[in-house]
């Protein structure tokens, strides 16, 4: 087993790793930024190297000098936790020409599922349904009329090349089609030097689920059930549980499966996680394949027993799975509150800032709190505003939801705005109770529109 | 489903039962002394309400004041936690008197299984074993020397009205017997007004391991696996852990049976504890029921998910047990520590005092801290030094020591001393890490002798 890793990461993620490290008997390299000298990771790991100034092009993503201060501290791997360089084909490669194991998947397979284009073909070839749309490319307006006519419209015009929602344009009526795809062309062009368009109908009043993969070395590939992540704001998942309470027991199954073979049609080894849409006539479609541990795995290993870090660092060693398919059981129901330092009132403005008085929830059966933050500590303003994920465990998800609030009820923390209240506004609402909500539920039913 | 629940308790177990009853939507009273008007379970619950002096026989134990708060707050139950006046069938009647439910068993019960002599007879009609001994209270010298004989030595000598390890005398040769006998006897009669004693042989290199019952009211009990409590100082536990490293499973089903025996045979109902000995030829014997919820129910909690408080109430309440025995599983190890305010080095002296600074172990998977103390607080002197319990959960015993070890090295608290170097010294100890050890381990072989 490895000596020594580096985390490449801050925050929360940083300090979950560090811990799993030490549970294993693991060394660990913290890197940190100017600004995170005071940071929890820094101070918790064996050891921590400064890798530059605030912004994170200078430090975090900054692949020379993470490089560097592995070489330096002769660590033998790299975890990059999630977010930063976690999907960096270009990081992953750098680390296996210096003979450090970056603990992800190999770079080729980042960049093949990092291709939406490709990765929907070759999920197609998977039988893995993906959201209907074109084959390809589609050159011109008058194939694009054809497209969604066939589809039936709303249809969305996206650029192959895409990422960060640029290049995409949702058309709801034929009388739109020619000016969005124009003009979807343009700024892909301008984005990406690419204008290459395709289409897909837009699944309404879908739900976001998704399934954790694990694979190993040598062709073992497993899921842990599903997520729902539905609830977001501009795409930023808020709360996320397991199992979804929308999804029944024979689609699970499909749906698992179909997550599986995704995996192992893209040769997929580590933790990865498998997005799909799902609709009301519980159809299921993928949308993309994250190859990184994502922000809400503790759902997860909460229902399961399953550790994903530690699973993720063994099988980077070259161990095989330690549980096979047949062993994983789900039990109950956990939910997550991403607590952010932000003001819902302001439009969700970050609030970075001093905290002055800190009470964690804490004790009794199926509590969990992954922070990096500590009384007197300063959020610093240039990185995420999640200072904490709150986790929940229970027999059932309506005791989930009674634990969840009694924890959100004993979290103090003063000296900065954070989403707490506007958390327990989604967990008090009837329709979340009901689990009956969409990826529009939060911005449609829960926010305040104060314009 | 009662409506309000008063917690006649102090620390973290009312903090724990006020956590369980907000999840359950009871509104909860704690009751404080003076000193603790600042403390946690004070802040934390609905309503709290001051009932006298800091002795505890002018508050937590002074049972006109406690019931007067129930009665003026109109609450409508009693959990009175463990210790204080949780055996105590005095407080129960009481209760039952006024029309407030005691969540434990009823006062007969209580009675039945607190005289010891008694529950023995008891136990042995159910074909639970217990200690081979006198059949009764030995009338004189001359009987003393033929059981003695038959039992073989070492035996004891023990008061039948005992408590508190008074009147108690272990003989470990013919030629003691007598004078033991005689000074056991008057220190009874000192002690209870009783002269009575009886004779049990000494069971050498025992395991303390006890088996978590519940029981309804619908003459339903069930078993929710053992724990190994065999690290104790001066009979006080100070690591315990589930399941036992020591027992084979065939053994295990065995020694639960009788529990699960024991509790019917007493009409037993709410959550309680029977205790055995169990010495290296894997025989067990019974020792005593615990009438109540135990400092250490947590570890039991982990590995089968059953929240004990939650259904101690729901039990009181006259619920039915909400799992069947066939629905409990156990899944992997716990471990909990007890923190204690106290010197190791000046003969675990109590340390009490401000705490000055705290962070306590919190995040990753299967981590849980049950404490009432928080940054600034200061512990008063009069109660016990008991001030957390660090709980782990691991898929096997090995995860279990590692993430204890990990979470003792985070817990970072000052201006007072405690026992985590201690409880550290445990988890090195090779004999430890090997499940090798029995209630004497701690006196012999990990507490250092300066004298």
């Amino acid at each position: 087993m490895f000596d020594k890793i580096l985390i490449a990461n801050r925050g929360e993620i940083a300090v979950r790793i560090i811990r799993a490290c030490r549970e294993m008997g693991i060394k660990t390299v913290a890197v940190f930024s100017e600004p995170d000298r005071e940071a929890l990771h820094a101070q918790l790991a064996d050891e921590a190297v400064c890798i530059g100034s605030a912004k994170a092009a200078d430090s975090y993503n900054n692949m020379n000098n993470i490089i560097s201060a592995a070489v330096l501290t002769k660590a033998q791997a790299i975890h990059p936790g999630f977010g930063f360089l976690s999907e960096n084909s270009t990081f992953a490669a750098m680390c296996k020409e210096c003979n450090i194991k970056f603990i992800g998947p190999d770079p080729e397979v980042i960049d093949l599922l990092g291709n939406k284009a490709n990765a929907r073909t070759m999920m197609q070839n998977a039988q893995v349904p993906v959201i209907p749309g074109s084959d390809g490319v589609v050159k011109d307006i008058d194939r694009a009329y054809e497209i969604a006519e066939k589809l039936g419209y709303p249809v969305m015009v996206k650029a192959s090349a895409g990422g960060g929602g640029k290049g995409i344009r949702i058309v709801r009526r034929k009388e739109d089609l020619a000016k969005a795809f124009e003009s979807a062309k343009s700024e892909t062009k301008a984005a990406f030097g690419d204008d290459a368009l395709y289409m897909e109908k837009v699944i309404e009043h879908a739900r976001h689920i998704e399934v954790q993969i694990l694979g190993d070395d040598y062709g073992n590939v497993i899921h842990l059930g599903e997520r729902d992540c539905s609830l977001q704001r501009k795409n930023q998942k808020v709360l996320e549980e397991a199992p979804s309470p929308a999804v029944p027991q024979s689609v699970r199954e499909e749906l698992c499966a179909a997550a599986v073979r995704a995996a192992k049609a893209a040769g997929y080894q580590s933790a990865g996680t498998i997005e799909f849409l799902y609709d009301r006539s519980k159809q299921f479609y993928f949308m993309e394949m994250n190859t990184r541990v994502q922000v809400e795995h503790p759902v997860t290993e909460m229902i399961t027993g399953v550790d994903i870090i530690k699973e993720q660092i063994r099988i980077a060693d070259g161990k095989r799975l330690s549980i096979a398919q047949k062993d994983v059981t789900i039990s109950g129901h956990a939910i997550e509150c991403r607590i952010n330092a932000e003001n819902p009132d302001k439009n969700f403005a970050p609030c970075p800032g001093t905290i002055e008085y800190l009470l964690l929830p804490a004790g009794g059966l199926g509590l969990r709190v992954d922070t990096a933050v500590y009384e007197g500590y300063e959020i610093p303003p240039y990185y995420d505003s999640m200072i904490a994920k709150v986790i929940v465990h229970g027999r059932d998800r309506k005791e989930a939801i009674a634990k969840m609030k009694r924890a959100l009820y004993e979290f103090i923390i003063k000296g900065i705005d954070t989403n707490i209240a506007f958390q327990e506004k989604i967990l008090n609402h009837e329709e979340y109770i009901a689990g009956d909500f969409d990826t529009t539920f939060l911005e449609e039913k829960v926010i305040d529109r104060k314009d």
